[in-house]
C-alpha cells in the first residue's frame, strides 16, 4: 500500500525546480549530492543551472570567497559543513585549496545543460573537490570524472572551451543576477527564492505545492 | 508510557546551551520566540546572553546592516522571514525601520541576565519589534514590555542606564568575540557554535547529546 501511495503521489508531477550552482560553493556540495533523490521522491523536476559567483561578488566589492574575506565566519563554515556532511553521511575533506575554480566545469554544464549525463558529472566534480580534494580547475580531473558519468571527455572538453559555451554560462550568469540570485546554492520554483542547503527541502515543498494547487 | 518516557528523559539534563541575541537581528526573532519550549522538551537548560553585533560588524569594515548594505540579500531575507514565520504560525510585520536600536534593551538582559523574567522580556521586545513595529530604541516601548512580564520597569529601566550595565554588555560582546561569534542568532554549547535560527535544532540535539556521552 505504501508503495501504491508513492506511485500515484510521483504521478503529479511538481512545478520544475532550478537547481543554481557554483562548483566553488560549499554548501553546494550537501545541497547537489542529494536533490536528485530527494525531487525524485517528491515528484519534482529538476532544471540545473550553472552559473559563476565571481561577477555577482565583485558587484558587492569581493574579490574573493566571503569565507575568506571573513576569517571568523570561514572557521565556522568549514566546521559547519563537516557537521552537515557528518549528519547526512556524505564523505567530506576539506580542500586544500579554496576556492577552486571551477570555469571549464560550469562551462561543461552550461553547454550541455540538458544532457542526461549532466547531474552524474556534477555530483563527480563536486566530490572531487570536497571529498577527494582534487583540483577541479585541471582538465585531466574533469576528464576523469567525464568518464565516470559514461562519457568520452575529449570532444566535450573542446565544445566547453567553444565561444559558444563560455557565451552560455554568461548568459547564466546573467539570468541569475536577473532572479536575485546572490549566493549558492539557490533553488527558483515559480520565481520564489531559496537560498541555501538548509532550503532544499522548503524549496522541495514548495514545488510539490505548486504542482497542487495548479 | 508515553508521559513516563518524556519525564524520565527531562531528568537527564542536557548541557546549558546559551542563546547569543542581538535585538536589531531578524533571525533572532523567530529563534527566540520558539527556543524555551524546544528546549524545556529536550531537557536543556538555558543561559540568554545579550550582546551587540555593531562592534562585531564594525571589525568587518561594516557601519550599517549587511541586510542594507546588501540590498539583493536584504530583499530575499525579509521573504525568507516572511515564509518562516508563517511555516512556524508566529506573527510578523516588517518593521518600517530596520535595524532598530537595541541598545537600551540589550543593556537590561546584561544587568538582569539571570532574573526569572527576563525570557518573557526578552520575547516581548522581539514581538514588539517584528510582530507589531514598534520602536524598540525607546524607554517607553521598553516599559511596556518590561510591564508586560510583570514588572515594574522605572527602575529597571534606571538601572540599565547605569555604568553597571554599560560594562556588562560591554563585556557580553568581548565574549562574543572571543568565542568566535559573527551574526546572531548563535547558540553556544560546550564551545560548539551553531549560528542561525535554521541551526536551532541541532544545537538542541548537540547540548542533549553532551548530556548523555557526560
Amino acid at each position: 500500500m505504501i508503495g501504491c501511495y508513492f506511485s500515484l503521489d510521483r504521478m503529479k508531477q511538481g512545478t520544475h525546480l532550478q537547481v543554481w550552482f557554483e562548483f566553488a560553493s560549499t554548501y553546494s556540495y550537501p545541497a547537489v549530492i542529494r536533490v536528485e533523490q530527494l525531487a525524485s521522491l517528491h515528484g519534482v523536476p529538476l532544471n540545473w543551472e550553472p552559473f559563476l559567483l565571481g561577477p555577482i561578488f565583485k558587484s558587492q566589492g569581493w574579490s574573493d570567497s566571503p569565507f575568506n574575506i571573513y576569517p571568523v565566519k570561514g572557521h565556522y563554515m568549514w566546521r559547519d559543513l563537516e557537521r552537515i556532511c557528518g549528519e547526512l553521511a556524505i564523505p567530506f575533506r576539506r580542500p586544500s585549496v579554496f576556492p577552486r575554480n571551477g570555469l571549464l566545469a560550469a562551462r561543461v554544464c552550461a553547454q550541455f545543460k540538458a544532457s542526461v549525463w549532466l547531474p552524474a558529472f556534477i555530483k563527480a566534480v563536486y566530490s572531487a573537490n570536497f571529498a577527494h580534494d582534487l583540483d577541479i580547475s585541471q582538465a585531466s580531473v574533469l576528464a576523469e570524472c567525464l568518464q565516470q558519468s559514461g562519457h568520452e571527455p575529449r570532444a566535450i572538453l573542446e565544445q566547453a572551451n567553444s565561444p559558444a559555451a563560455k557565451n552560455a554560462l554568461r548568459n547564466q550568469t546573467d539570468r541569475a543576477i536577473t532572479l536575485g540570485i546572490f549566493g549558492a546554492p539557490t533553488f527558483v520554483s515559480a520565481a520564489e527564492l531559496f537560498w541555501g542547503n538548509d532550503r532544499l527541502d522548503a524549496a522541495i515543498s514548495w514545488s510539490k505545492r505548486g504542482a497542487n494547487t495548479a
